[in-house]
C-alpha cells in the first residue's frame, strides 16, 4: 500500500482552514502552512483596532482549532514559492531550520489578499490598513496616541490636526472604522481628558464611488449614511484621494490636515500568487477553472480572495463566506479526484450581507430581507458570535460586548510598541 | 488668591498611582506623567507572557482610572530630566509639540526599575525580562515560535535545544515563568503538534543563591521547589550564570543549550534618579529620607522601586506593597507641608508575600501564618483578583482563570510582532 496523497493548503484563514476540516476524514495527509500562528476572525478585527476586543478574542492558535484532526499537521512558515514543475513549496529559513521544500500531491492557494495603494505604495507607511492582528494594533495605537497628543499639544490648529481622523474607502470595514471611531471619540473618551475634548474630533470618510456601502440596497446605503452622520462622521462620497502625505491627505485640491489616515480601499492579492506563472488579473488574482483549478495544473486549487470566479456574470466578492465555501469545495474536488470521479463547478451560495456602522446600528441584506437599524444589528451581533471560532471566544467577546454596549467603555485601550510617538525624533 | 500647589508625579506604577489618588481632595493640581498610557498590574503580568491572560486584563489606562479626579492631569510622556534648580521637569517631543517643561511645586519620583543584567547589557538583546507589556508580549512571542520552529526542524540535537527554556533568578518572577512554562509544555500544548512531544520540553531555573524564593521561611522555600520539580522544572540552585549567547547558557564551565532565555534576576532603578543629582546605591535607587524626601531637596520625594530606604536593618523590598504605601506617604507628607505642618517617617506595613507555581500550588507568609499548597494558591487567586484595577478586569480574569485552571488550555497564544523569527535573516 502507497503513503496517503499529500494535500497542502498554504494559508489559515477562512478558505485555508475549511478546506482542511473537509479533509478531515479523507485518505489524505493534510499539511497546513500559515506564516502566523493564528487563524483570525477578520470580521471583528476593526474592534481591536478601536479598543473593544483583545486580540485573543478574535483570533485562535491554528494547531489548537485543528488539534483533535490527526491527518493534519500545521506549520508556521513565509512560503518564498512554488515550484509548479517540480510539485513543491519553499519555506523560508526558521529559527532552526535552513530554506526547506515540502513536496505536494495537491495544493491549495490561499494566501488571501493584502492592501493595495492605488499604485501608491509610498502611502502604505503613511495609511494603515486593516488585515493582520499586527495592523489593528498599528491602527489602535496611531488613535489613541493622537488623543494623547493632542491632550499635550498647545497650539489650536496642530490641535485640530491631531484630532482629525480620515479614513479612506467606504466599504464595510471603512464604515465600520468610522463609526467605531465616532464612538470611540463621543462616548469612551469624554471624561478622560483635561485639556481637550475628544467629542470635537473631526472623523471624515471618503469614498471615490457615489455611495458608501455599494455592494448594498440603495435604501440601506442611505440608511447606512444617515447613520454614520448622526453619528456626527463626515461622509464624503465622489471623492478620490490624491495625495497622503505627512500632513494628511488630498482631495484633488482641497487639502485635509490629519494626524491619522487609515486606509479600508483597494486590495491585491497575496504576492504567492505569481509563483503559479499563470495569466493573474489586475489585482493580482488568479483567474481559476469553474471547478477552482489553476489552468494547465489540474492538481492545484486555489480559493479565496486570491481567487478570481465570475458567477452569473458578476465577480465573487472577496467576503469570509466566499472562501470558506470555496476552500471546502477545493476539498471535495480533491476528494473526488483521488476517487477518479469527475469535478464539480463551484456555486457560491450567497447567505447574505452585513455591515455594522455602530451600537444599535447596522444594515442587513438576508435574501429578500432588507433591514437596517437595531433589529440588522442583533442580527448581526448573534451571527458574528455565532460564527466565532471555539466556545471560549463566543464567552468573551459575549462578555466583552455586555459590558461595552451598557458603559461605553473600551476596555482595552492600551499603547503598545516599541516607538512611542509616530515620526518623532 | 494665588493658584493651588502643582504637584508633579513621575510614573503610573503602584507608586505614582496611590500618590496621585491620596491627592484626590487636597487643594493642589496634580500632574502624572508616563511613558505607557496604561498602569499595570505588574504581580499577574508573567500569565500575559505565558499566554493565559490578554494585555488587556492585566493594564488599564491610567487617564481612564484618574478620570474622576478633577485635580488631576495624565499626561503621556517620556520624561528626559529633572531640573531640580528650576523646579521643572524636560519632557520628549510628541507627534505635534517640541520638548516642553512642566514646572512643579512638588514632585514625587515613581518611576520604578528596569532589569539589569549583572555588568553584561549586552545580555539584554537575547534574554528578555518582564518588566512592561511589551517584554511579556516579546516573551510570549519567543516561548510560542520555539514550538514551532521544533516541530519544523528535522535534526534532533537542534530540536532539543529549541525545547530548552532556561529561566534566570529564582524570585517570585522566575519561579512563577519556570512553573508557568512547565504547565504549557506538559499541559496546554499536548495535543497540538504532530513532531515533537512538547512535554519533552527542558525548563531549567538557575538562581545563584542557595535557594529559590529565598525571602521565604525555610520550608516553605522547600515546598516550592519540591513543587516546581513535580512540574518537571530543573531547579538549579547555587549557580551562577557566567554567560548568555546565541547559544544558549553558560554555569561556570557547564554549556546548556537554549534558544529561549528568559531574565528575571538583577534589577537597577529608572535612569530618571541619575538627573536627581543625589548619591545613588549600587542599584541606582534614591536613598531617601524616612520622610521619602530626596537629601537637599524637601521639595522632591521618591517612592517605590526607585527609593531605598531601610527599616529595622533591612532594605524594603521592590514589591507593590511597599511601593503602594510609600506613594501615599509621599502624597501625604506634600499636605502636611502645605498644611505647614511636620512631615512623618515612612512605616513600611507587612501584609505578608506570595508566589505561585503553578495550578494549585502557591507558597504564602502572612504575619505568623506561613502555608503552601492549595490553600496557599486559593488565597492567592482571591487576594490577586479583590487588588486588580477595575471591576471589569477582575470579572474577566476570573473568567480567564475558570476556563483555564479547568480546560488547562491557554486561550492567548498569539504570536504578533512585525519580524517572523528571532535571529533568522
Amino acid at each position: 500500500m502507497s503513503a496517503p496523497p499529500h494535500v497542502v493548503i498554504l494559508g489559515g484563514g477562512f478558505a485555508g482552514l475549511d478546506a482542511a476540516r473537509t479533509l478531515a476524514h479523507a485518505p489524505v495527509r493534510v499539511t497546513l502552512i500559515d506564516r502566523h500562528n493564528y487563524h483570525l476572525f477578520q470580521p471583528l478585527l476593526y474592534q481591536v483596532a478601536t479598543a473593544a476586543l483583545s486580540p485573543g478574542d478574535v483570533a485562535s492558535p491554528i494547531r489548537w482549532i485543528l488539534r483533535g484532526q490527526q491527518n493534519a499537521q500545521v506549520l508556521l512558515a513565509d512560503v518564498r514559492g512554488i515550484d509548479t514543475a517540480g510539485r513543491q513549496v519553499l519555506l523560508d529559513a526558521s529559527a532552526g531550520e535552513a530554506e526547506r521544500v515540502i513536496a505536494y500531491d495537491y495544493l491549495i492557494v490561499a494566501t488571501g489578499a493584502t492592501h493595495a495603494y492605488f499604485g501608491h505604495p509610498e502611502w502604505g507607511t503613511r495609511a494603515p490598513g486593516l488585515k493582520s492582528l499586527d495592523d489593528a494594533l498599528e491602527i489602535r495605537r496611531q488613535v489613541l496616541l493622537a488623543f494623547e497628543a493632542a491632550e499635550r499639544e498647545q497650539d489650536e490648529a496642530a490641535r485640530r490636526r491631531l484630532l482629525t481622523f480620515v479614513i479612506v474607502g467606504g466599504g464595510p470595514t471603512g464604515v465600520e472604522l468610522a463609526g467605531a471611531l465616532a464612538e470611540i471619540a463621543r462616548q469612551s473618551l469624554r471624561q478622560d481628558f483635561r485639556t481637550i475634548h475628544p467629542e470635537s474630533a473631526r472623523i471624515v470618510l471618503i469614498e471615490g464611488s457615489p455611495h458608501v456601502l455599494g455592494a448594498f440596497a440603495p435604501h440601506l446605503r442611505d440608511a447606512a449614511k444617515a447613520s454614520l452622520q448622526r453619528l456626527g462622521v463626515e461622509v464624503r462620497t465622489g471623492s478620490v484621494v490624491t495625495t497622503v502625505d505627512a500632513e494628511g491627505v488630498k482631495i484633488g485640491d482641497e487639502r485635509i490636515a490629519a494626524q491619522t489616515v487609515l486606509w479600508a480601499a483597494g486590495v491585491a492579492a497575496s504576492p504567492v500568487a505569481k509563483s503559479l506563472e499563470v495569466p493573474l488579473d489586475k489585482a493580482g488574482r488568479v483567474q481559476a477553472l469553474p471547478t477552482l483549478q489553476v489552468p494547465g495544473h489540474p492538481e492545484i486549487f486555489v480559493a479565496g480572495d486570491l481567487c478570481a470566479l465570475q458567477q452569473n456574470g458578476a465577480w465573487l466578492p472577496g467576503v469570509a463566506q466566499v472562501a470558506k465555501q470555496g476552500g471546502a469545495h477545493a476539498a471535495k474536488n480533491i476528494i473526488r479526484a483521488i476517487n477518479g470521479q469527475p469535478l464539480a463547478s463551484f456555486h457560491y451560495k450567497d447567505y447574505g450581507n452585513m455591515a455594522t456602522i455602530g451600537r444599535g446600528s447596522a444594515v442587513a441584506e438576508i435574501g429578500r430581507l432588507k433591514v437596517s437599524g437595531v433589529i440588522a444589528w442583533l442580527m448581526w451581533v448573534l451571527i458574528h458570535i455565532f460564527w466565532l471560532i471555539g466556545f471560549r471566544n463566543r464567552v468573551a467577546v459575549m462578555s466583552e460586548w455586555a459590558w461595552f454596549y451598557f458603559t461605553l467603555q473600551r476596555r482595552v485601550r492600551l499603547i503598545t510598541g516599541e516607538r512611542l510617538w509616530p515620526g518623532a525624533a
